[in-house]
């Protein structure tokens, strides 16, 4: 198959940034006007925040196209409104590919054999009634990787001959990620020394090898997500993975910066998306600008961030 | 608050048996002919395939109704039809609700921070425009702790004050458990010995000892997953967490039987829940029965199933 999901984002990437904006719509950072003014419509409902969140995207969305390569909706905002929300979510997914987007749906599913096969739906049409039916159709979905192989293979699976990729947690942005991924195990070898998220990357790595799976740039379709608050980790992990994409989180509210993330990027300055969510989304608020300027700030954010990114690079 | 969850599956299980009847319509259990069925009246489309795993799940229901205290339907086989598909979810929380089940939802959801308070919506309202709104509303959820313990805690705080559970996975039934979980974490003195999942066990007592959590029969509110094809794993970390219930997958189609089980239990043989998936809804066509006998063997699987658990507690 040629042009896989990778070499694409590796193509968009080089014609625009290697920034992802992480459309996280928290009642935080979505203005209260989106809220009322949809509430006219629809009521005091569900099915009104749910229109909300996907008017907010669609401004966010506008806004970044052309500036970054991809979006990644993060399906918890969506699924807590519930059927409403998610159609917004499957919303959001069209419209963001309909502006030429790629859509990394932050979904972080996980469980094994049919069960996993069934998340694999995700990225691959469900069979039914002797058609397929795509019903997510996200290019990627980031994948929790706890249960082990058996819960990976479906995916790898729905990848194979298919242009969709995934993205395992290995190492997380949040404080908490230590308490498990940073464990310290025994290696193959009966040595001691090699925190958890090593051999995750080892299992990540090898994950993404088989045939069908590597792209023609170099890197596999399994990517990893590697947190940017942990830069000494991402040079590790570079190191370790060197055919492995990178989705890096906690960019900006979550305290990286530019100077933070060059070590996750090959000497190229490729093999990494630096992902921000409230840094862009939120910034009209950041910048005490009214709900009028959502779009606006988010541009600015966006286009600086490039800059940013671009002089350490 | 009184009968908190746990207390109230505690009661349950004394009165019917100590099952779980996963909910886990796959294309292989579910008869072609309940398919076929609700294609007539909705075309042959997701909105049908949902309607036939809700008809299939109710005939379950109703069948064990009774003879057990809770079921677990596994929201992937319904995400899997999208929208269709999660309305046939909900519907069957409720209707098993309604029937007087306990539900626990598998969704083995993981994210942190404020992603981890959205997903935190399957056991607590979603708050909008002032009011609350119950979603999804299953009793307990499933969930998954490999981003530690900022992912856990936006779930501690919603089933605080709410009568709500969650199971965090420790040691799963499958075989690529053993990728991350199994392997042996050095010690602070350099010693080697503990694998992972003691590791996470330590982490969910913790979890669950805070205040407004542990119910009054001696079980917190924060369960464990707790494979039943490992035995002497039961036997560990029943030890190793006396106050933990644990729900334990993989009796039958996964390959543990009754005899396996004994060691998840107490002294008192309460302490925990054991799923059976396959085994029960499938229960039909392992006896070469029509798919007019789904009920009716399911009823007959879950009734051999108390037998053989109650011989042996």
């Amino acid at each position: 198959m040629k042009n896989v999901i990778i070499d694409r984002l590796i193509g968009r990437i080089r014609e625009t940034a290697p920034i992802v904006v992480g459309l996280d719509p928290t009642a935080e950072v979505v203005p209260e006007k989106f809220f009322t003014e949809s509430s006219k419509n629809f009521g005091e409902t569900p099915e009104a925040a749910a229109f909300a969140l996907l008017k907010f995207n669609r401004e966010i969305i506008d806004a970044v196209a052309g500036i970054v390569p991809a979006v990644k909706p993060n399906i918890a905002f969506f699924e807590r409104y519930g059927l409403d929300g998610l159609r917004a979510y499957i919303m959001t997914v069209e419209y963001a590919m309909g502006r030429g987007l790629i859509v990394i749906g932050d979904v972080k599913r996980g469980d094994i054999g049919s069960t996993a096969a069934a998340y694999a739906g995700h990225i691959e049409p469900a069979p039914l009634f002797g058609r397929k039916f795509e019903i997510w159709n996200e290019d990627a979905v980031t994948v929790n990787p706890y249960l082990g192989s058996d819960g990976i293979e479906p995916f790898l699976d729905a990848l194979r001959g298919r242009d969709k990729g995934i993205f395992v947690l290995v190492k997380t942005s949040n404080p908490g990620s230590a308490d498990i991924q940073d464990l310290v195990v025994i290696d193959d070898k009966g040595n001691g020394g090699v925190p958890v998220y090593e051999h995750v990357a080892a299992l990540v790595s090898k994950w993404g090898e088989g045939e069908g799976i590597m792209g023609a740039g170099g890197y596999s379709r399994v990517g990893a997500v590697v947190g940017a608050t942990h830069s000494d980790v991402g040079a590790r992990l570079r190191e370790l993975m060197p055919h492995t994409f990178f989705l890096v989180p906690g960019y900006g509210a979550q305290g990286a910066g530019a100077g933070d993330i060059k070590p996750f990027f090959d000497n190229k300055g490729r093999g990494a998306i630096v992902n921000s969510s409230r840094g862009i989304i939120g910034a009209w608020k950041e910048e005490g600008k009214g709900a009028g300027h959502v779009g606006k700030a988010a541009r600015a954010a966006a286009l600086r961030m490039r800059d940013e990114i671009g002089a350490v690079l």
